[in-house]
């Protein structure tokens, strides 16, 4: 492990854990919430506003940061971080997903993938080194394998095969990681599905000995139960002394659903980019501000929350921001989303510091399913 | 006047002038910049933004707040202010320049104008009468008359028919303003270019006696020296102990030239929609940021500018946010420009108090005409 790239944990109720991770540009506290910034910004959010959602890492896209600003723009920057001027932890994704999800693929084989840009079908490779690389030039105080993802469902052969690629990969990627104090990389548990093949993959993973793990290909079209299911049959192979990173999970219930499971870190555009789309995150369950109900309700968002868009402003003026479509409504949404996420992580974290999670994610869950769009 | 509305005039330097106007929700500095919040928002801007970037009166518009939200939820919140949560004062325009320029006429006679809405051609009314009722309802600090905007150039006799019928509505917005403590109402000197008209139309609203005048109908087409030429021959036949609002007007050093010619008030769109469109305005004149120029440039937009944009982030991150239009963009312009603007006001008062307003402005025009995009 690099040095100062340290996990603690500090307490656990079940399966359920609280930690602090030390890194190279700060503590994180988990289980945490990691805000979503594709191209170099949380959409709609200053610096400002992620320190007052108190935000302490947040995440983002070798894909999209390699079309744009582009390598030689992050390099004169020294990183992505200095180029946003955002100074605490970044976690980076290592390009597969989107390769995968975006771009026009033109060749995949042992040594990578030759990819079309998503935005003018300029070609790009990317490998394991060139993304571990990348990543480096990139400050990532986080790095992430690359891997591949595979649909769902899949058939357990194509799983296989793939899983066995991503380990090859996950190999390569740690072979040219530049370990440098306070810096870490993770690298990626895969196997769709099937038990036998996430228990190959942690294990494999394992030996390789990353700073961290990450439980990928979920999220991707099965159900809660089936998502649950398979964090229980990953988390107990990974070791206790690891941080552990579901990958582009979810709504509320699904990410404490997963805290019980043991995992630590979570990233998810759905409250920035429901925020954007009229959809608020509230104590009792989503609430879609377009909907006519609101456009005289001078109740908050979320009667329960302490955001700076639930303590200024109403849900009506939120309504006739949606309906002019005025950039502020976005930004406000944003805001009080990342917030509740963010505060919800907290509180969980809270009460398995106390010992009380399960009694938390059952009273949380109740208020949440009571109401249609708001209470 | 009403009580409690009052201009103090506390210093000039030739025609400049140096004045605080004390309302019912604040004092006002002036020669004061207003930011436009047409919907009830000043675009991308939040309360908090309004703060840090000093602002102390903001402008919105009748035409607009009657389509969407609508009275009735107005009413419901007592004003536009408690709808937006805004606590210092509003200027509301009448809703007579955008009858003319947005929406559908039906029906223009003396008692008042048809018209149908640009969203989706329901039809609404508005009189002098109308106008000045709504904007009590929008709790205005400072309401509008309602006047007739005519298009430049004009023939000379249908400027001043224009100008008799503002007139006349003019007496009749007077009539119908519910006069309250701290509250005001200004006329609106019409007249085209013509200086004969100008100094009629002044001169019989004067008659009138509002608690204020606005020179209008001027930003219509005519260049800056015409411009300047209306008003000083309209401004000379003005009140000295009432404030003087210049419509729609400008750019910096269009603004400049007017308060050298004894303008206490201006509002513009330009700030707010230039920044949007990725047009700076800067110490060094103006700076278009998607320009490919500042791709690397790790400068701020404006090295003397002391704003959150300037202080935070580099040409390079924002030329990014706008390739990759991100809505962060948008923010960090605005911010950007209405902070420049309203600086520049502070620093023309500033110096007109130290009697130094002439030198103060051929510094600033030396500086701002002296490069292209940026220094």
């Amino acid at each position: 492990m690099s040095k100062n790239f340290n996990f603690t944990l500090l307490s656990n109720d079940f399966n359920a854990r609280a930690g602090i991770l030390n890194t190279k540009h700060g503590l994180i506290e988990t289980p945490i919430f990691m805000p979503v910034g594709t191209l170099a910004t949380v959409k709609a959010m200053g610096l400002k506003d992620l320190d007052e959602i108190g935000a302490t890492i947040i995440l983002s896209n070798t894909y999209h940061l390699m079309l744009r600003p582009g390598i030689e723009v992050i390099k004169k920057f020294r990183g992505v971080r200095n180029f946003m001027n955002w100074e605490k932890p970044l976690l980076t994704d290592s390009g597969g997903f989107q390769i995968m999800s975006l771009s026009k693929l033109t060749k995949v084989n042992d040594s990578g993938v030759e990819f079309k840009s998503h935005l003018d079908g300029s070609k790009y490779f990317l490998s394991p080194e060139k993304s571990t690389q990348v990543q480096n030039f990139l400050d990532s105080t986080i790095s992430m394998q690359l891997d591949e993802c595979v649909p769902y469902p899949i058939e357990k052969k194509k799983a296989l095969n793939s899983s066995i690629l991503s380990l090859e990969w996950a190999k390569r990627s740690r072979s040219s990681f530049k370990h440098k104090i306070g810096y870490g990389q993770f690298g990626i548990v895969q196997g769709s599905l099937f038990p036998d093949l996430r228990e190959f993959s942690a294990k494999e993973l394992i030996k390789i000995d990353f700073e961290g793990y990450a439980v990928g290909g979920l999220a991707v079209g099965e159900n809660q139960s089936q998502m649950f299911h398979t964090i229980d049959l990953t988390t107990k192979f990974l070791p206790k002394q690891k941080p552990r990173y579901l990958m582009g999970v979810g709504k509320p219930d699904d990410i404490l659903g997963a805290i019980k499971r043991g995992i630590d870190m979570f990233d998810c555009v759905l409250p920035t980019r429901s925020g954007r789309n009229g959809q608020a995150f509230t104590s009792f369950g989503p609430l879609n501000i377009k909907n006519s109900k609101h456009s005289q309700d001078k109740k908050p968002l979320d009667i329960l929350c302490n955001c700076y868009t639930c303590k200024t402003y109403s849900r009506a003026y939120l309504h006739h921001l949606f309906r002019c479509k005025e950039i502020l409504g976005a930004y406000l949404m944003t805001k009080h989303n990342l917030y509740f996420y963010l505060n919800l992580l907290r509180s969980a974290r809270n009460s398995i510091i106390k010992k009380n999670f399960v009694k938390f994610e059952e009273n949380f869950l109740k208020k949440y399913y009571s109401y249609k769009d708001g209470i």
